[in-house]
């Protein structure tokens, strides 16, 4: 297979590259020794073009332990980038001083777009709503580590559906492994957008949708809680009558399997009773700390590809002239770049996904 | 004796530990390259909820020197901390990802909260005006290398003997080594607190108050410089008179022992005059170095403790239902905090250790 | 030859040093993986009093690359530098924690003050308008690297050539070599200075002035091109008309030579568009490598350098009292610095080197 020399978006995951990356982050945590000077003498560049402590510190850590070292911005204050350079030229310089780029940034798009210019790979560490592919390498390893395999089991997805990327990740990449029920757990307003559940079903995968998370807890292996944002209401009200009905407490774990996971991406802001954090069944703190050990193997990997010059890429002959719809897009701000359209089933924009048919003709 | 997994205060110091300590110092001053691998793959949490830029980098420094890695933020703004997670919350992923975490917080016990969920060991960077122990370090370090040991000396403490964390902390610390004279030397207005003279008093050091520095000198052997803050006078002229009159200047080392050392814990502002700085006497730039190496010495200790998960702690079934009054204390913010009552004579808050009596009953 | 314990000026390299250098960047070239670990234990203090994202990345990188950790600041907003701390307290503090110091400062003379009071070697990485000298080596490096060696070349510099200090201190560290001829490209009103081209005259150095690029172009074996700052302009007209004559395309480049090497400082803002970067005489990127690459050469002379105690540095006792005129000089602030004044040809403020004829007396 063509090596990979970027992860973007979930979709560059496939099956194959999971179980060697999983296998390195075994040995990994059985290991640790051996591999505290596996990246000497290499570097990560972290560039966060908006603040994100837990996925910074988690590259951080993951770089260090490795022996590389870390140079970079949590915040673009200050920076080139804030003066006014493109992002083609900031990351051809920042290429040629490190070994691996990880990009976080509100723009969508920008880590495809990223790649296009880099020397060394590059790493999506979120761009705005789109895509966050470390996050979800951070639930399966949970998962594997939890149970042993990731297929032949229920999980609950209890939250904010709608609006949540994380859950939107972890069901395409559940697409990889065998056997899995899903039960989607919110409001009737924030279900799963249909264009999800339209794809689950398209690939066979058994879901049932339920506004009640109580009855739902005694079926599951794995609970995976998200947040519920009081700005997605327009009714304050509303939001108070459910924010309660999905906070998970120490009582309602009482028909809980015995061996059933607690997960949440973190940082939780009350949708977990602090009476749970003692329990055994709470894995969210053990899934920061996995979310580390993935990050490590994901480096081992990147770290000690030859550095490459990206090929040069033209625009689209097919694509129509025009800019993408998306005020969030990375096409927006960034002009100069070449229009790309993926095409799969429905043609999308090559950097944010967005449907072409809704780009400006 | 139990292995120590954290220094919070002052009080956490024991003889025996703080002589291991020093004689790891000592070897790291004599074998720097022996140390250069010593915590390979290792990671220290730096996290400064406010700027200190010395004890920061002095740790950054130290923890490198290792061979350690470093991450953190020297300012809270855009954390996930800013956003309104629990320091519980943000402790636990933190340690998550590092071998030892280092915390410097405005708020009076945030250290002793921090401890209560972290798996790896804490160390108080300083919290509020409460406790900053590794200064402490970094003072004891400077007058033994100056001295050979810390016993049989006259020291005189200067400056704003009220407030100064920094000289209470000193003087408690001094309680472990035998025959230490003090001379106490402050505007009447700013002399050392009574619940510190009376401490003194109890365990038998010797002491005598003055107002006159120039007076003290010559029976001097560390002369121990602090600084007056303009803000702790009500009146303008009171300050500017008493401020000249404890800004030592190289005219006054005249009647000094040849090797009486002057310390100071920098920065300073003019307490000290620059002309004081090329006399051999002035210890205070080494005193900065020192601190360093005491931390390498501490660091190297914590990052090889194996990864524990701290007990639970319930409230103190004895504790008065309420809030600490002290308005700095983190039990304020983090009301989830169970509640604490330290009993060494006096009930105190097991945070902060305001007195109990002051609690909120 | 006297060991160079500090890099502040252009005219603190000679041909002897340089060629050392660059032959151990030579190396650090071919055989990186032999230096992954040639200053482990060691540690770059890296003080940036303003923003200069590419010139701290690329030290941070070269540090890490040589196995050295690094600590400072991006800006110092929040350092006890930014609350009144003098810098000659700072730099003592910082030296103690460090093996190098790099410091940035809009102030004109900081690195040469920095250098009074510190135990470790101090690179300028920018004062002001002053002085820049790794920029040069970087310069330096690119055009030893794409031609084998420096001498006979014809450079040609374009764009505001009044107001760059990269332009400058390039022609200044060209007098090392053998057979350098100049064409000064800029608008009449941005010329290099006249003491600038005096300088020129008095040591030899080939030059010709134009106000056309496109002329010039097929004379050269490099273009190096700099930035035209709209604020250098009066009337923004002219800004314009100015502006598109010295932007490099694509098809100016039809007459130029096969082999002509086109560079730039970076960050460009529109002066090189950027249908010239697939193009392969096109440098600029690979000159941002050779910058990190230079400085590992350098930090790898200087972080094994030993400590040492600066020498008390006195008044020049034939200085006049006063201070110096420049409002963007370091003795402006630090009060306390020695006057000093330097004497070749005419006498120069030992710090900012303005005349000293313009020092207030």
């Amino acid at each position: 297979m063509t090596q990979m020399r970027k992860l973007v978006n979930v979709a560059d995951m496939k099956r194959d590259w999971w179980d060697d990356l999983y296998s390195r982050c075994r040995d990994i945590i059985a290991r640790p020794g051996v591999y505290a000077d596996s990246c000497r003498g290499k570097i990560l560049a972290s560039m966060f073009y908006e603040p994100s402590t837990r996925t910074n510190f988690s590259f951080q850590a993951a770089a260090q332990r490795l022996g590389a070292g870390v140079f970079g911005f949590s915040d673009p204050v200050g920076t080139s980038a804030s003066k006014g350079e493109t992002l083609a030229d900031t990351i051809r310089m920042t290429a040629a001083y490190s070994s691996t780029i990880v990009i976080r940034s509100p723009q969508e798009g920008s880590a495809t777009a990223a790649a296009l210019y880099s020397e060394v790979p590059i790493i999506n560490a979120g761009d705005g709503g789109h895509s966050h592919p470390t996050q979800t390498l951070t639930d399966l390893t949970t998962i594997a580590q939890k149970r042993g395999s990731i297929g032949n089991i229920r999980i609950g997805l209890c939250g904010d559906l709608k609006h949540g990327r994380t859950v939107h990740s972890l069901v395409e990449a559940m697409e990889m492994f065998p056997n899995i029920s899903f039960y989607l757990i919110s409001p009737h307003e924030l279900r799963l957008p249909d264009y999800v559940l339209d794809r689950m079903k398209n690939v066979e995968q058994n879901f049932i949708e339920s506004e009640t998370l109580i009855d739902c807890i005694p079926e599951l292996d794995i609970l995976y809680m998200t947040r519920i944002q009081r700005e997605r209401f327009k009714d304050a009200g509303e939001y108070r009558r459910l924010k309660d009905v999905y906070v998970l407490t120490k009582k309602m774990l009482d028909g809980a399997k015995k061996d059933m996971q607690i997960m949440h991406p973190l940082p939780r802001y009350g949708e977990i009773a602090t009476d749970v954090d003692t329990d055994p069944r709470a894995a969210y703190f053990e899934q920061a700390r996995y979310g580390m050990l993935i990050r490590m193997a994901l480096l081992l990997e990147f770290m000690h590809l030859p550095r490459e010059h990206p090929p040069i890429t033209e625009n689209d002959p097919d694509a129509a002239p025009g800019e993408c719809v998306n005020p969030a897009c990375i096409t927006r701000s960034d002009t100069y770049l070449p229009r790309l359209v993926s095409r799969s089933g429905i043609d999308r924009c090559g950097y944010c996904d967005k449907k072409v048919s809704e780009m400006l003709l």
